[in-house]
């Protein structure tokens, strides 16, 4: 398989810059608010399992693109996940 | 570039799975609640645009895989990013 052109490979860069860093301005707005309420559980237990699988997708391929993008992606997810449930109890037991 | 083997291709089969159906419980907990405050508007500018770009880089390299993740991915990111703006400004003018 050849390696794609240069401008190939930019969009993949940026979309993967992208959809990593996405989730940094949710992280942040739950970390102020501490309001959960809107967030899916199910939805952040999904994307950390796909997002750690993705990262050891990318180790046993040495991938260094995959594995940076989604250890930064399981940063940031697992920290909405960690709020969700200790936020979501908090909430839950006023 | 050799292909890896079939037991590495499968995690990373899993990783797009969970990632990709990971926006369906969200989809449908806004759908139902029409309750977006505690979502991030910027979060899902950022997702529908990098999906969006993951998906011109699946067009551009010919990986059926990544184009259909990311096309179904556009879908469910972009239906929460529309109830977010809309039912965000419902809420907003209450």
């Amino acid at each position: 398989m050849l390696t794609p052109p240069w401008h190939v490979e930019t969009v993949g860069a940026v979309a993967g810059f992208l959809t990593t860093v996405a989730f940094l301005p949710q992280a942040v707005q739950t970390w102020r608010s501490k309001s959960v309420r809107d967030i899916s559980l199910t939805s952040y237990i999904c994307l950390v399992c796909g997002v750690g699988l993705w990262l050891v997708y990318g180790l046993l391929i040495h991938s260094w693109p995959i594995i940076i993008a989604n250890g930064a992606g399981l940063l940031l997810q697992g920290s909405i996940l960690a709020m969700k449930v200790r936020y979501g109890r908090a909430s839950a037991t006023e």
